[in-house]
């Protein structure tokens, strides 16, 4: 969910001068519009950790525009004359007319997220989940009324989030911001990006997308919320108002400083020695070996998806994950194109089908993310399919992870030149060539294509309780460990 | 929501011949069409009380259609292999496929709705509602797949459901089919209710709507749910799949013996004398102004809705109302067009506004309701509107329901003859002829089409937390009294 917006996304001075002027410009103008036409109100909800530049960012965009008609709601505490209404009367009190725009500096999120986190026990999930559900039907209201509604959320990184307080503290002029209520906050930072990642998650559609800005670097959060800003009232603009909202996906994030990735940010050099391995290999694959034969692993059981690029090595990667294991309680299931049984089912129930027992593991050689890779960059499904897809597919994986299974997913990640390499050493090799195909080659041809929609699947899919973790696999040694050290890591975090 | 299903539906034995010989001939031709088209499956699931006809039901259908092509799944407890994986498994493996019509008998309705009622204490609302949320994403995912569904629900009243028990006990074929956990099961029939009337109203949706059908007489009820199956098949065949269903309102109910609606039924001979009357008013009077004094008030408060037609009385019972209470807690809010700062707003935004406090009434003479009756009738929004504001509505009120607010909702009804003897009577007594307007005269020539509104509006919006209290008024007397009782009894049971 937020890996996107911890890989230190920023812009330079100059870059931002130059574009700053031409936002500030069409932003007006934009605003303008919206009030001339008296159409439907926009709604902007700014939410996120401490020190995310939420306020610098409200601040920035009052200056920036009409402030006559921007009304900026800080949500605290509820009054006592709130205490005495349902919930949502304080917002319904502050909702933006049409033509107007209402900036919601907290809001209907910030209470719920806030007493999950700090529950003394664990969250309650089930009470969350009733408040999701209120929000979700809340806001679809909002929109099937007409309201234009925008959801930044702020995130920073634990390590930047630790610097960012520390920066507060030791700056005189700014230490009486940081309160205690922020430190104890802060204790809890895990709780707060799992609890918050899921209700993003659960609360993210197109009629209310959820946008999530890394707030390290003021200037790429400006422009950021601005930009999402501009483009969210043009294109309403364009597609009028009435007609309900096309089901679609959540937006992939800000293309402000989009040459940074997930992927892009990887170190493909990153390499384990033979030697190394091979105690490595031995340490990990015992470690397995006898977390599988744990007597609480009875209650539980293991899905474990490989997807990477062509030739990556998800088969030697599998091999040396079911070596490990008794292979009675192991079983691959290698996912080609669905056959007619499976074409007159929902994509997902041949997946479905294969959940393991307790006290077993799956491994999927591709799977169901096919719908979001493969299907959706080779048009074999509608835009509207796929799109759908990334809600669809984190309901299937929490009914897993709610009953108790480890879910472990896997993107092996090798450079362009390196697959090249690889696949002219099969053409070669007369035992490997069966393991390169004509479609391999056409597949290389939409390398971009496949690498945007990796980096969608991971912001959309990646949850606290079914993490993506990059492999980084150039190194066929290092990515073998890696594998097995995290699911090893993974299982070990559930059983112990 | 059961209020339709709780009149007394029954179809003649030559009526029934007649009608099921050309629904039988129409369902084997939709199912045959299907099973060509091989385009999308038919999931149909039956659920409802006990002795409601739902095995006779679904014998009956599978005995109407070919049976190699459909699949009736009983659900009961789950199987060890069930156990082991997540809950929705055991569907998934019954899912139909393509061309196949999947009945369930028992669905994933059944558990959530089932352990909410036996709970020992208080129904768990939140854990239902996360239930009801994974069934809802779940159902979405199915209709976006393609899959047609339809839930049908047997209801019968409480004593309806006692009699056929007692029947079946009776009866020595059949008095096995009544076990122990039937009759511990009927001891909760009110919180049966109560718990299922909720699930219902958050899982109808178009895509997969819920069809109430009165379960006492089987000949209604076969041809109710076969008549509803071949509309949807053929309506279904008609569109198409690929396109989302757009949203819209639960189905209203069976067509069949539509004759008997809850405003047909209603005895508008009811009457109080005069006397009787004077002495009544003032028991109820005083006794709702004592309870208005109850230290719990100070965390409750009332709001009271008042609905009906034209010169039924609205005014007159209104000022019973406030008589009673302390002036400086009730005030009443006449509604009408909403002026331009309304009109920018989403339409439940006036009615949000005007919540009152703890320790206070509300008294709306007319009401958001008239988004679902004049707005629908005469045109003033459009159906997309109409249709998706019942679970608005709802929503609304389960804030307010939740907060500890009193809701109660009357629609004061009288005949269509009395009506014109009051309009002529308003019209000819100058100080009554202000009530009286062109409009009230247009409308009058709408009965039939308002009534039809406030028949679909009781059984989309009469909810176990705000039901509707239909109310006899053709008697002011009678109508005055009933309310201040209702009024009364239903601030008792919440403070007692």
């Amino acid at each position: 969910m937020f890996e996107d917006a911890e890989l230190g996304h920023s812009v330079s001075k100059a870059e931002y001068a130059r574009k700053s002027i031409v936002l500030r410009d069409a932003l007006l103008e934009a605003q303008y519009a919206l009030k001339e036409s008296r159409k439907y109100p926009v709604i902007v909800l700014i939410g996120g950790v401490e020190g995310g530049g939420r306020g610098e960012t409200v601040n920035a965009l009052t200056s920036w525009m009409d402030p006559r008609h921007v009304e900026v709601n800080g949500i605290g505490e509820a009054s006592d004359e709130e205490m005495e209404r349902p919930r949502f009367w304080r917002f319904w009190r502050s909702l933006p007319a049409k033509g107007k725009i209402g900036i919601f500096f907290g809001s209907w999120y910030t209470w719920p997220i806030v007493n999950s986190v700090m529950d003394l026990k664990k969250p309650h999930w089930a009470r969350l989940e009733r408040r999701v559900g209120e929000i979700n039907r809340f806001e679809r209201m909002l929109a099937d009324e007409g309201a234009l509604i925008l959801k930044f959320w702020f995130h920073l990184s634990k390590k930047a989030q630790r610097k960012r307080l520390k920066e507060l503290k030791t700056n005189s002029l700014t230490a009486w911001r940081v309160t205690q209520k922020d430190e104890d906050f802060f204790k809890r930072y895990d709780r707060f990006v799992e609890v918050s990642s899921h209700v993003l998650g659960e609360t993210s559609h197109a009629h209310a997308p959820w946008i999530i800005v890394e707030g390290t670097d003021r200037r790429y959060r400006e422009l950021a919320v601005a930009q999402e800003l501009l483009d969210a009232l043009k294109s309403r603009a364009e597609r009028g108002v009435g007609t309900p909202a096309a089901p679609a996906t959540p937006d992939p994030g800000p293309d402000v400083d989009s040459e940074r990735t997930v992927l892009s940010e990887l170190d493909l050099t990153k390499k384990v020695p033979k030697a190394k391995y091979e105690s490595e290999l031995e340490k990990w694959q015992g470690r397995l070996a006898l977390l599988t034969r744990h007597k609480r692993f009875r209650d539980h059981s293991v899905v474990a998806v490989f997807e990477g690029n062509d030739a990556a090595g998800k088969g030697g990667a599998i091999r040396r994950l079911t070596g490990a294991v008794d292979a009675r309680m192991v079983r691959v299931i290698p996912v080609a194109a669905p056959n007619d049984e499976e074409k007159a089912q929902p994509y997902l129930w041949r997946f479905w089908r294969q959940l393991p027992r307790h006290g077993h593991i799956a491994v999927f050689d591709r799977s169901w993310y096919g719908r979001v890779l493969v299907e959706r960059v080779e048009g074999f499904c509608s835009t509207w399919d796929w799109q759908r897809a990334y809600s669809e597919i984190n309901d299937f994986e929490e009914e897993m992870t709610g009953h108790g299974t480890v879910v472990v997913k896997f993107w092996l990640a090798i450079s362009k030149q390196e697959q090249l390499t690889r696949f002219k050493e099969r053409a070669a090799v007369s035992f490997k060539s069966f393991k390169i195909t004509d479609e391999d080659w056409r597949n290389r041809k939409k390398w971009d294509a496949y690498s945007g929609a990796v980096c969608d699947m991971v912001t959309h899919t990646s949850t606290s309780r079914a993490p993506w973790t990059l492999v980084e696999a150039n190194d066929k040694y290092y990515a073998r460990i890696k594998v097995l050290k995290t699911l090893y890591e993974r299982l070990d975090s559930v059983l112990g």
